[in-house]
C-alpha cells in the first residue's frame, strides 16, 4: 500500500494515460502538470496509482479519433506518434484513465482534449456503450491486449472530430489516413499490444474497412 | 402480382413512409410527388408497394430525433404529430422504407429531410449497427412491434439533429421533451404499434430516462 | 413485373439463400423443394423474386457459426465450401433471406438448419440486435458488400452450435477453424463479397483475433 | 491511504459485490470467507477497498439472469431479494466486481456462481460488448445511476440459465417473472439506484418489453 513521500514527483497522471514500458520515467510535463495549488479531483500520486496498479483493474477510455462526412461516413482516421520510455517512437491511439467521480463523457472529452488540443471539436456518442471492450493484462497472451504496466478495461468509442487537431505535449504528431488507402495496413502493422485490433474493429464497425 | 393500371394513382411511397390505418387515401401530396417527368429510382407505385407487401418483409429506417449538448448527452427528445386516415391525431417518430440501391445513410437523410425538412442538419451515426431492431408484423402479437399494413424490418437509430427542424407536409408538428420532464410520459403513452418502446430503448441506450 | 409461367422452374429460394454468380441456374433441389402440394408461407417462385431483386432491398441474415467453450469464449468458426455456378469451389457463412411474416429468429433457426442439419442446435442469441449491418449492393463499390444479385441487408450474427453440424445439400463441407490457427488468415483470403469481412468483424466482436 | 490493521475483519469483498447502505457491517459470511490460508489473488481487505472506494471508479459487471426458449427468446427474467443493513428487503440483480487480473468472462461465472450457485450454469454471451454501461455515482443526480458506497462503471449483460438456480448466502430469494406478466411492473418498482432501468434496458434489447 502506497506510503507518502512528498519529495516524490507525481508522474502518475502522465503515465497513466499513455504505456510507456515497463517503469515510467519523470518528464518536465509532470511537475507542470502537479505544480501549484494542488491537483484536480481524481487525480492520483505515483505511490497512488502504482499501488491501485497492483490491486484493481483500471478503467479507460480509448479513442479513435475520426473525420466524417456530412453522411456520416468516415472519412478519415487518426493515429499519435509517440516516443517511448526507450526512445522508440510508437503509433497509438488516444487512451486515458476514467478518474474517480468522472463520468466517461468527461474522461473522453478531457483525454481527447490533452492529446488533440482544447479546439479538436468532438462530437461525442449519444450512448456509453462502447463499440468494443478491450481487457489489458500485464501478462502477455491472457486476452488479445497487452499492457505491461498494469489490468485496465478500456470503453473503446469511436469519436468524430469537427475542430482542429493539433498535437499535444508528449505527442509527436497525429497523422490521418483514408481507410481505402494502403498506408493504413502499415500504420496499423506498426501498432501493438492490441491497439492495433481496436482501430480494426472500429473500422469495420463503421463499415469502411 | 401487380399489374400496372396507369389511371390508379401512386400514393405509394408517401404511404410507405407512414402509418396510416389499414387503408391508405390519395393526398395531394401524391400527385405533387408523382408529377412530372418520373419517379426517382427505387420508388415503388402503389400497386408495386401493395405486391411487395404482401409477399416480402420491406427494411425500414426509424429514426429518435434528439438534441443533444456539447458532451454529446441527450438534452430533448422529439416526437412528430400526424393525422391519421380517421382523422386521429398520432405521435410517432421518424418512420421510412429503405429504397433499391440506396444505402441506410441515404434513407435515414432521405427520411429526416422528408419530415424535419432540409435544414435539419442531421449528425449521423458512424456506424450502422442501430440500437435496435424493431420486426413489425401485420399480426397483432407476433412481436412487440404492430404495423397493419406490413412486415417491416426497422433499423432504429437515435439522431442528433444540429439544424432547424420544422415539421413538413402532413406532419402537423414536431414537439421536443427533456427525457426528464414528465410530459415525456404522456407522450409515451400516446405512442402505438411499438414506437413508444423503441422511444424507451433510445432513451434507455442514451443514458437519459 | 413478373407474370407468372407456369412452366418456368422455380428455383428462387434455393437461389436467394446462396450467391452462385450472375445467372442463376436449375438444380434438382429446386425441384424437389417446390414438388407437391404447395410452398411454405413467404416462399417466392423464380419470376418473383426477380422482380424484386430489381425493386427492393432484401432483408438477409447472414451467419457465423462458432464453437464456444463453458465461458462463452470462441474457440472455433466455421466456413462453407460451396461450388459457384462456373464450377468454382467458394469459401462463404451461412446466408438466406428473411421471408413474408418470419421473424429473425426464425429465418436464423430456418437458414442454420439448411446448411448445417437439424442437429445443429443453435444457441441464438437474446438479443435481435446484430454485431453488424452489410448492405451488400448490385453495384461493386456501393459499399464493402458486394453481391450481383441484389441490394441486400444483411442483420450479422455469430451463432455457437451446442450439436452436430453436417453439410447439407450443395454445401461441400463446413470446415472449423480455431481463430488463433494461422489457417484462418487463409480461409479469410479465400472468401469474396465482403463474407470475410463479417467473419472478421465477427472475430474481433468476440476478442478472439 | 489504507494502513494494515490486522485486528480489522475483512468484509469487503462481501460488501463489494453488493450494496449495503452506506456504512457496511460485517457479517458471519465475511470470517468465513477470509479464514484460512489466505484469499484469493485480487481479493481486498476491508482497508483496501475502501481507500480504493474513495480514490477511483471500480470496475463492476451487472447480470440480469434469464430462461431463455430454444428459439433464444426470453421467457423469464430473475431479481434476487436481499435484506440491507437497515433491515430492509430489496430487489436487485447480479451485481459484483471484477477484481485484478480477472477477465469479465471470470467475474461474470463467479458473481453468478455466488447469487445463483454452482449449478446455475449460465450461458455467457461470446462478446464483451455489454447491452449497456451504468455508471454509478455515490452523488445522487449524477448519472441515473446510485450507489451511495463507490463510483461504479458495470458492464451490463443478459445472461440465460441452462441450470438450477439456488439462492445462495445472504440473498433470501430468487424470484422469476414472465416479461409479459403484469407482476414485472411490480418488480421493476420495487428495485432502486438504477438497477430497475438495467432491467428494463435489458428487456426491450431482447425485443420483449
Amino acid at each position: 500500500m502506497p506510503v507518502l513521500h512528498d519529495e516524490i514527483p507525481d508522474d502518475s497522471d502522465f503515465d497513466a494515460d499513455r504505456p510507456r514500458g515497463e517503469f515510467s520515467h519523470i518528464t518536465p510535463e509532470d511537475f507542470i502538470r502537479d505544480s501549484g495549488q494542488g491537483n484536480p479531483p481524481g487525480w492520483l500520486n505515483a505511490e497512488e496509482i502504482n499501488w491501485a496498479r497492483a490491486k484493481l483493474p483500471l478503467s479507460y477510455v480509448e479513442v479513435v479519433p475520426a473525420r466524417i462526412d456530412t453522411a456520416g461516413c468516415v472519412k478519415q482516421v487518426g493515429t499519435l506518434l509517440c516516443v517511448d520510455d526507450d526512445g522508440n517512437i510508437e503509433r497509438t491511439l488516444i487512451t486515458g484513465r476514467i478518474r474517480y467521480h468522472e463520468t466517461i463523457r468527461e474522461a473522453l472529452t478531457r483525454n481527447i482534449s490533452k492529446d488533440l488540443g482544447e479546439l479538436a471539436l468532438p462530437v461525442l456518442p449519444p450512448s456509453p456503450v462502447p463499440f468494443t471492450v478491450a481487457e489489458f493484462f500485464p501478462t502477455p497472451g491472457t486476452s488479445e491486449y497487452y499492457d505491461a504496466r498494469q489490468h485496465a478495461i478500456a470503453l473503446c468509442y469511436l469519436v468524430p472530430m469537427a475542430g482542429d487537431c493539433k498535437s499535444q505535449d508528449e505527442t509527436l504528431d497525429v497523422e490521418w489516413v483514408d481507410p481505402h488507402n494502403e498506408t493504413l495496413d502499415i500504420f496499423i502493422r506498426q501498432m501493438q499490444g492490441g491497439h492495433e485490433k481496436i482501430l480494426q474493429q472500429a473500422l469495420l464497425w463503421a463499415g469502411v474497412w
